[in-house]
């Protein structure tokens, strides 16, 4: 049974007498029949924790620097409007007691904590965010990670990989922009696709020539059933007329590409932003992506283009080292970025359009 | 000052025995010289709270039916670093004590309470989300509504009515789903926009010949300083070659067309999504929608169009109710619906365009 999590803040102009303030309170929380403990805060204001039936448990605390801050806890099961009723006199009895001196009042959506169902899956940039989820389509632990597919109300299915949001059913902006926005056509072009696992670019290439590397069989299972808005039927089978899944690591089979002298007019690099490795051989996330970026303008062809996905927009300390990789490649690169709204991340990412200056 | 308040939850298969659990815990909190409270929950699991220095506080509380929750408050100039290594050691300790029990451990990223700059601004839907705001640029109450700009790293300005988001610099997305997503031809049109004092929507069209009625001359005022991606210079004068702002009530303004049987190609309702009235003569929110919408329908030529944006999508009544009021104008009319992704409102919104079946 989930914990309901609720806050009630008030940022004063001016500091208030914690006295005062609390005894104008305590007759709401007599009436809820709440036990009231003081605690000594060693002149750190005042801190009070209030514990009721079926669990219910309330901190008020007078922050000594103009902040009042209610927390209150309570099992799904309660009586909500109770609830509801509570946080409401005491908003209007602070709003009487502090009249003037308020600043902002501030109220949030109750913190589910336990719940059977997690609707809280951070941002790439650490942001707390709620999702409109509201059941577990799939789960499996692959070898490589945890896999999850997700329902959401507005977004369809959600992928899921290791807690990180990956791809959505709404998401086909994301599809189209590491593809090149339309502005590139793959007709009788010879395409490969890393990772991409959810079927979605090759369902948007199928028509053309892809080839298909993919390191995770169970990621394939789970949307072959669960994420079919994104890839159709193109993952119901690992060969089509113009296309073949391989379900290896990439790294070696770009490695046999490159021995073999076996060229493509675009490398699709649609890996999980954290790499996942079977035999590591690179010391870092750096080395790894460098490593896959080396290896993939190997087998472009001259006129060849690179797309990959960035990480959000805010985390410009990565992008930047990222954009440093590019200058230790072992031949010359050029790139250009686009910054594309994916309906499920909720932030915004960056894609980028690598090729080789080689013979230019 | 800010109150940084940490989660730390683990969900668990089976129950466990709060007493050893607990026990081997306390040594962690002991290191940190914090007092310790247990408190009688009447048979509703354990709960203890813990004070510190420096107005440090930790709820723990082991629920009775399989979860485990902490909360961890301090303010924001405490050693932060100290705080995460709090965390990391009850984490640890925990996973060795609950080995094999563990079904889920979340840590969300911490909720910052009495900031001055407030981030916390829920969906539509009424989801918890954060954003990624870093200053207040602009606050003004007028006398219909409060008016802040605040500026967000990816999205750039975004202007928030009464705590609604509006509009952000990165929503170019939404101007053109309320103008018609490109299919429409405005060159030469009679335009009338009811609202979007940000003036995007006149932006977009001010090459043609709009015309423009709005209520809030402060909204103006904000936006023209500090939303120009999104307004250019239109706002910066009343009158232009081919449109005219007017700072008024749009219902009188309606009615006055109406009465002087002026009439339209384009009417673009981008009002605030919870209207405003400065008489109101209507019961409820629905009515005056609907009589907006009725008024509109009438200053519309045979073959005009009315624009509008919905709610989010995941408001599915409030939706159905919409559409219900359709059918009670004083005209029949018929609508399409499009769903869109505006970047800065972490939800899908629908855009209606709806039509007079007068004549058909």
């Amino acid at each position: 049974m989930a914990l309901r999590h609720y806050t009630l803040d008030f940022s004063l102009s001016t500091p208030v007498d914690s006295a005062s303030t609390v005894h104008g309170l305590l007759s709401i929380f007599h009436e809820q029949e709440m036990t009231e403990t003081v605690h000594d805060t060693e002149g750190h204001g005042y801190i009070a924790t209030f514990v009721g039936k079926n669990g219910r448990l309330v901190i008020l605390r007078v922050h000594s620097h103009g902040l009042i801050t209610i927390d209150l806890q309570c099992y799904e099961d309660d009586n909500i409007v109770q609830l509801d009723n509570l946080l409401n006199a005491l908003e209007k009895k602070l709003k009487t007691l502090l009249h003037g001196n308020i600043k902002r009042i501030k109220r949030l959506p109750a913190l589910i904590r336990g719940a059977k169902v997690d609707r809280y899956w951070p941002t790439a940039d650490g942001r707390l965010v709620e999702y409109d989820i509201d059941r577990v389509v799939y789960e499996e632990d692959s070898a490589y990670q945890n896999i999850k597919i997700l329902h959401s109300g507005q977004f369809g299915n959600i992928l899921v990989l290791n807690g990180d949001v990956n791809l959505a059913e709404s998401d086909l902006s994301y599809t189209q922009a590491i593809m090149g926005s339309g502005k590139e056509n793959y007709a009788g072009k010879d395409v490969l696709i890393l990772g991409g696992g959810d079927g979605g670019i090759l369902a948007e290439t199928v028509k053309q020539k892809p080839k298909m590397v993919y390191i995770d069989q169970k990621v394939i299972d789970g949307c072959k059933m669960h994420m079919r808005k994104t890839c159709g039927n193109v993952l119901d089978n690992l060969k089509g007329d113009c296309y073949q899944i391989l379900v290896e690591d990439c790294v070696p089979v770009l490695k046999k590409y490159v021995q073999e002298g076996r060229t493509f007019d675009y490398v699709i690099n649609d890996l999980t932003a954290v790499p996942i490795s079977t035999e590591p051989e690179e010391d870092s996330t750096w080395e790894f992506l460098r490593l896959i970026l080396d290896l993939s303008i190997k087998v472009l062809r001259s006129t060849g283009k690179y797309f990959t996905q960035g990480n959000s927009v805010n985390l410009t300390e990565a992008l930047s080292l990222y954009e440093e990789q590019l200058g230790k490649l072992s031949c010359p690169v050029d790139f250009s970025k686009e910054v594309v709204c994916v309906p499920s991340y909720l932030e915004l990412y960056p894609f980028r359009q690598i090729w080789s200056c080689h013979y230019v």
